[in-house]
């Protein structure tokens, strides 16, 4: 411990940083003339000890294997990381000052556009949940010595994704995961469903296994105490629950009910830091992080092309069985990837690769959110993840998948059971929403194969992809249609059936391209040539292949998917053809035109007009001259 | 008490009960070939108790307005549901052995085609906040006698959502609702994250606030008692924690890794039913509701139109006031409307209603699906609700809006600061993917207003409409454009700009019309004529419209949108004319075409690809010649 002397002005250096972290986030918030301050300013006690007395870091490398992870759950209160980034010098007083502006790093929430934060925060209970994913790295895989320190708001502990993290934070005894609740009583409109009720946190995080400390988050040597014991924690996660009070240092905002996310005008703003005690510009050395090698270092890919399955024409073989073969087989080579499931390995067949790889095998439970958050950390650590579950599901996470390209992750997401194809188990396993959902996230790729072996390629090619990668996989085993040689690079198609005078094209993916096939050989009995195209590429599509299918094919194109007619591979085609150098062809859509029952796969995909049959019809409907 | 010879005749009696659900069970899905039966067994005691001693429900007479609510949250369990449907006499044994075929009420997870069965159900961690939805009605609206009985699984306690519902419960004080949670330790995969470890189940309850209770799951009069405590609990939700074992009464399959989702063969289904004493046609009369009125008749609607706002012309107002301003005028003369918000009603203004009627405004706090959840339990009682948040945080609530179409459930859903025109907070609060997300649920509906008397015709139909109903608005005031006297129907349109010579059409809807009829002044300076569309229906569309517009403008039709490219407006109008009488118009499509930062909303709309100038570059080029 330190002397009383020692103690004194190191009370008084905390304190004095923290009230240059509520100076500058008023003044910056000002300066914008929006944002959060009071938000900012309930937390800089919380903050001002853990840069100065615990967080080790050397900012001026974000790179640094060994630095702590500081993530800011409530990403409203960025004024306060803004703030924080300047005290500790990675950011100049004038960049903290062109908060929100376009073109700026600093948006309004905080997003990786900064080399010092891990992920985009913003929707609000994403952030201990990623924070749980970055620990179990640094715990099972790396061996590391980082923490993870997660900033929390109390309304955030109302999103039932905080409470997955728990649970799993706690099941995998992530002793260097630090939460900061920051209990300042007051949500957006008004007080929390707990208010001040620490003990009922407290009582909560005990419950989910974690090690609970209650402390008022003004109290700078309660603070530093409650950092110290959450340092030696050993096996448990540990959450601080600070009571705090929201603009906690100006008068005119603290404790106040309409001050949430507003910016103080210039001369409120004056009052208020001369309140605070006037500008100041203090810098604070951070502690670097221990010296240690880079426990990545045992993860590097080694040379080599994995040795991907091989599958014989014509056998039957299920796309997500391909999906659990190749992902072993890449493990094999690339050390990097890690798989995670939500409690459906079995039928993933994620588990493939958790018998061969269990050390990098992660069961997040029936916790979508959770799964992808966790993806999301290790992909911030430099992992490749690969997240499964069935393709329904992951609109349970929908928000953290959103999240994630805004955070510039790089996953990948495999959705299997997808469409009606699946049969009995009806419409709540059916996943027929799940194109239309990854095609609408920036920057994304969305892969949908039709046979094994096609499969086993763009699992392998998804490792070196970035952004959001999604794959998806159908229930029943369906015919190997390609040789081993064939190549499937994303972006492209294959050209199944073709011939010198097409009426028609046919374009499925997936399940469908086996009744598009089925429905080409019907039609040629009726001597109506189609040509059929293969478009395991949804996102980006085959723009040029469609483009000479439109131009061939005179009666137009018929577009199959086991998938709602909205937002799917009917859009993709509609989207690659409406604005080329010729006229756009007809097209017609067949998606799944009815909710749908039980059934067996062939019942439901005709019963919901998707079947060969139905193929046939519209293409002949088209081909009339 | 019952004297020692009742209750062993008593006892007797639910245990046959109980053999007769688990045979049912086995013989139902040995009978489909697939399902559920060894979690059906694991519940079938507490079950029969239920039935027997404490359900009181009218199965002659679903719609009879005191009955109990049954809600099997872990649906996958369906043969359970139905083996006590048909032991209540609701279904015959020939209906309960065509479980899982094409055409069945009987489906693989249960679906409101049984009308017993309230919401469906099978991805889990669904039902418990759907019931408190409904629990939150009979409690606080109606003041009914009814109860909500949920039954969990242990695994769905892993998702997140089950803890927004524990929280919202015991904030509500519902002690109508049970949990009967069937801890049978096995998951899909293998065992849950707590196994057996009943004391953590019953420590996490508490601490958010229930009662709960611990029991074996398999004795029978400790699972009397412990639905008697429940019964008499007071201003406290119920859990009863019990232990059970998966399979249970069945030596092949009980408490075995490997009885996940199987069906037993004839062969071990037949040793199966020998074990557990053979055939039974035993039939359970259960206990109707106690008489007492109908607590929903002073919520019928009154007579008469609501007094919508009215704005005037040139004005400025933003969407999103409207939306409150026009559900306030709604509200008064719907007292079966409610509205529910997750912490940002000051945003999204259904705090004017919340002022307005106190008593018919719920709270969910910042919990995205329990906000549905509760809106899809409202609407099984018979209410009106309208949800509402950020555009973007609908990504929450996905899987519970997917969901929610299969429930055949009525809500009304509204989200708020679409778009990048939201400015300055980023791209986190931006909704940009939502009517991607919305277009795909079956059978809903999408309206996307850009003016505040058109959004307050829309808020008021939206009350008679059926299925999932989303509304779109924005941040930012815009101008009123149109008159108190035009109308909005759904399906429809309005042609803003035309003329008899219009080269291109513009399709726009909310914040882009706005940038349309600049973009028109501008084209008309340069002496372009272009027809301008509002298309404040985005689903249904109208295709009519649209399909004129391809005709009359030659140069084709420029959509512009506030919304990433895919899957939105412009999907929309490309579905439409994909296929119609007229070949179908070249087509170009304005979405948001990078990943945003903040700015103002002239800059980012700008920076983004959809203002004007925009508009009008892409007109110029197609209307050339």
């Amino acid at each position: 411990m330190a002397t009383s002397t020692q103690t004194m002005s190191q009370t008084q250096q905390w304190h004095d940083i923290a009230q240059q972290i509520r100076v500058d986030s008023i003044r910056a918030t000002t300066e914008a003339g929006s944002g959060h301050p009071t938000s900012s300013m309930s937390a800089a006690d919380l903050a001002a000890v853990l840069i100065a007395g615990h967080l080790r870091c050397d900012f001026s490398a974000p790179g640094r294997p060994n630095n702590d992870h500081l993530i800011l759950s409530k990403g409203h209160a960025s004024p306060l990381l803004y703030a924080i980034f300047k005290a500790v010098g990675a950011i100049s007083d004038q960049e903290l000052l062109s908060l929100r502006k376009l073109g700026s790093r600093l948006e309004g929430h905080p997003t990786p556009a900064l080399p010092w934060v891990d992920v985009a925060t913003g929707s609000l209970g994403q952030g201990l949940p990623i924070g749980v994913g970055i620990a179990l790295a640094g715990k099972r895989l790396e061996q590391a010595s980082y923490r993870v320190w997660v900033i929390l708001g109390d309304s955030e502990m109302a999103e039932g994704s905080i409470w997955e993290a728990m649970g799993r934070a706690s099941d995998f005894g992530l002793d260097n995961l630090v939460a900061i609740l920051d209990v300042n009583r007051l949500g957006q409109r008004g007080p929390t469903a707990l208010g001040w009720n620490t003990a009922a946190y407290v009582a909560r995080a005990r419950s989910f296994g974690w090690q609970a400390i209650e402390i008022d988050g003004h109290d700078l040597a309660a603070i530093d105490a409650a950092y110290a014991q959450a340092e030696s924690a050993d096996g448990q996660p540990t959450m601080i629950v600070a009571k705090t009070i929201k603009g906690k240092g100006a008068s005119l905002v603290a404790d106040k009910e309409d001050w949430h996310g507003k910016a103080m005008s210039r001369e409120q703003a004056d009052a208020a830091i001369q309140e605070l005690g006037g500008l100041r510009d203090l810098r604070v050395e951070v502690s670097p992080p221990p010296d240690g090698k880079d426990g990545r270092a045992r993860f590097e890919p080694q040379a080599g092309s994995p040795a991907l399955p091989s599958y014989e024409l014509g056998s039957k073989m299920a796309t997500r069985q391909a999906y659990g073969q190749a992902l072993t087989a890449v493990g094999a080579v690339r050390p990097d990837v890690v798989a995670i499931d939500a409690e459906v390995g079995n039928s993933t067949f994620s588990e493939l690769f958790q018998k061969a790889y269990p050390e990098r095998y992660f069961q997040a439970y029936i916790a979508e959110q959770q799964m992808v958050a966790m993806a999301v950390g290790m992909s911030v650590r430099g992992f490749v993840p690969y997240a499964a579950t069935f393709a329904a599901f992951f609109a349970r996470a929908y928000d953290f998948i959103r999240m994630a390209a805004i955070s510039r992750a790089n996953i990948r997401l495999c959705g299997s059971h997808a469409g009606v194809s699946i049969g009995e188990d009806g419409p709540s396993q059916m996943g027929l929403e799940d194109l239309a959902m990854f095609r609408a996230v920036a920057g994304s790729t969305v892969l949908y194969p039709c046979d094994a072996g096609q499969t086993a390629r763009l699992v392998a090619d998804m490792a070196d992809r970035s952004g959001i990668v999604y794959l998806r996989t159908t229930r029943a085993a369906t015919p190997v249609i390609y040789g081993p040689g064939e190549s499937f690079p994303i972006g492209g198609s294959k050209v199944l059936r073709r011939s010198g005078n097409d009426r028609v094209a046919i374009v499925a993916a997936g399940i469908t391209v086996h009744e598009a096939l089925a429905a080409h050989a019907e039609l040629a009995k009726q001597d109506i040539a189609a040509r059929v195209i293969d478009a395991y590429s949804v996102k980006p599509i085959d723009v040029e292949t469609l483009r000479a299918a439109a131009l061939e094919a005179p009666g137009g194109i018929v577009v199959v998917e086991d998938h709602w007619p909205e937002g799917g591979l009917g859009s993709a085609v509609l989207e690659a053809l409406a604005d080329g150098p010729a006229p756009p062809p007809r097209v017609r859509l067949l998606g799944v035109s009815k909710l749908p029952g039980s059934g067996t796969p062939a019942e439901l995909m005709d019963d919901c007009g998707i079947s060969a049959r139905h193929i046939v019809e519209a293409a002949r409907s088209l081909a009339k001259p």
